[in-house]
């Protein structure tokens, strides 16, 4: 039911073009995803979705858990049904969200235990738990249950979190039931080189269709996070396709794609578009902005996505500055269609092998917000 | 520019079928009119209301006086362009926001001063201010001046606001000089006949496209409500369109056509959908009941419109107790295409000669909340 067809890898560079095929459809890499938190993108339908050419969306295990909880969801016919939404889905595991969002988080060798950050109810996230939750929900492409620990730990404690993540990978796997689902495990590591090369072995021997590299956009440095990459993909399997969590600006997704990566995800374009922020190949910019009054300008006249080509930003300012729900509506895509046309122009460039002479020339003019 | 044609009388009913033509377009009535107060239909695009079969949209002149004014509307090229919709807008005249919405209002007959519920500054408007943001704003259909007073004042202060309503009726139309603009007088009296009466009198004298009632839905009784139209109508011309304002129930609205109008806005459907109320053919219902939490029908599979016939209440009530913009977006399209429908229903029996009997049995199953 999953097939990953590399495509094409770029001469310049290790960036490359693959087909991922899932039991609702193929997906293009590199790709980016979507992020629709609690089971949609926040202020889209499926039509807004497919009107910008998305491919794959992610949905989030812990918060799903916490409320409504994954038995509603597979009482309802499974994510895809119940949030109308036919195209692949990927699920986190519930890890990063359970040691981060919620209370008194206690983690030992079994799992993780830790209090709702809505109503402070008890939870024990396990490795078998977790897989349980994610068949529940019924994504196309689940994550292994892993510990991301924080950038500034020391190599005893990122070695013991590694350790845990391998030992829990192989539980994930004991547990895993349903055949129509494909289970990525994460390569953990921290800011460590042997670490995240001994990571990246012990994964890529596994029988899986796809591998994720975790624990980077946690608070390192530029180079702490290109190295994690760096460090692990030498290591990995070129026939499976590698997904790099939680990273997603212009930049980033240039940077990473040059480095062999192929999947992406972040929730940055639509939370920006939510306060106000649009990309264009300049940059970053924010609609309040009194220069933008009596704009007659659209945001962005070249991308497919009538956010982007038909409201001027004087409409768009308006209906931020009043707390319209339009507003948020059209600038999350707009920015998710900024990425996934920047997505398009790399796929172009690499089947052209001029990947890095596009990077070198986009980068050049888009100003990024350090 | 303007040419109503009276298309059908219902035998059973003072109902009746027309067709108002503007600069942007044809508008079958009855018609109701969903409102965009800030230039936006809350929540909704030009494609959303298209899909549903919008034919008008009201816009709100207050709040656009207050913020962003009028001038940078004109300077973007008018409302129809600012904020993509190509089809008729009308605009009321900014009184009623200007009584009920701002602070120290003082009413003397020049005008009303007031002061800005957004920021406290003062502003005067009267019938010719009201006429120049109107005309600057470009709506095909602007609305006079007018006194609308609360349902509970004296017959002496009625008959007061009513004389200056029709005397700013006069310097509305001495000020108007868009000719692609139809101005609606507004029919005052308050709760009492011989006003009510007096002033649809006036207003049938004028040279004018279409007739306004107003001051009701203003805290008066049901009888109080549809005694005033019921006072006023056959003093008016079969010839010109009726437009109650702000009256906008299912129940309302079968009861109002029922006497003669034709043209129906309000905020309630839109209102209500925020507030994650839905109606159906039995009523009002709150989409966060337990009762929906594993519901998997649908809100209304026959109307035409996506938001109704493809999420589940399962599904949408997660959605409203998360607090997503989805859930408003997708319940307010639900609740102005019920409107619809119904308007659909009742043009059809006004046709058919049989809307009494058609009101009869909706009404008896659409539960009615007081």
């Amino acid at each position: 039911m999953f097939k990953f067809d590399l495509i094409h890898e770029s001469t310049d560079s290790n960036a490359r073009l693959g087909l991922l095929s899932t039991p609702h459809g193929e997906i293009k890499t590199p790709v980016f995803m979507p992020v629709g938190t609690k089971a949609t993108v926040k202020s889209l339908d499926y039509k807004d979705l497919n009107s910008i050419g998305t491919e794959i969306i992610l949905a989030n295990t812990y918060h799903l858990a916490m409320r409504p909880g994954s038995e509603l969801v597979a009482k309802m016919g499974g994510l895809h049904k119940w949030m109308n939404w036919d195209k692949p889905i990927l699920t986190d595991s519930g890890g990063f969200q359970a040691f981060s969002l919620s209370d008194r988080v206690k983690i030992n060798d079994e799992g993780v235990e830790f209090k709702s950050h809505i109503d402070g109810s008890k939870h024990f996230f396990t490795p078998e738990r977790a897989i349980q939750i994610q068949e529940e929900l019924g994504a196309d492409i689940i994550m292994a249950f892993d510990e991301c620990s924080p950038a500034n730990v020391s190599e005893s404690y990122a070695k013991r979190a590694m350790n845990r993540t391998h030992a829990w990978m192989k539980r994930c796997m004991n547990a895993k039931t349903r055949s129509d689902q494909a289970l990525f495990p994460i390569v953990q590591g921290s800011r460590f080189k042997n670490l995240r090369e001994d990571s990246a072995k012990f994964m890529a021997e596994l029988d899986v269709s796809g591998i994720a590299i975790g624990g980077v956009s946690v608070g390192e440095s530029f180079e702490q996070k290109f190295s994690a990459i760096e460090w692990a993909v030498p290591h990995l399997p070129k026939s499976k396709p590698r997904y790099l969590m939680g990273v997603g600006t212009p930049d980033d997704i240039l940077n990473a794609v040059e480095r062999g990566i192929d999947m992406f995800d972040c929730v940055l374009a639509s939370r920006l578009a939510r306060h106000g922020a649009f990309w264009d190949f300049d940059g970053r910019h924010d609609i309040s902005n009194q220069k933008f009054k009596y704009d007659e300008s659209v945001l962005c006249a070249d991308l497919p996505c009538f956010a982007s080509q038909e409201f001027s930003k004087s409409y768009l300012r308006h209906l931020f500055v009043e707390n319209e729900m339009l507003a948020m509506r059209l600038l999350t895509l707009h920015n998710i269609s900024f990425l996934f046309y920047l997505i398009e122009q790399i796929r172009y460039h690499i089947k052209d092998n001029s990947f890095l002479l596009f990077k070198k020339e986009f980068l050049s003019r888009f100003q990024v917000k350090k």
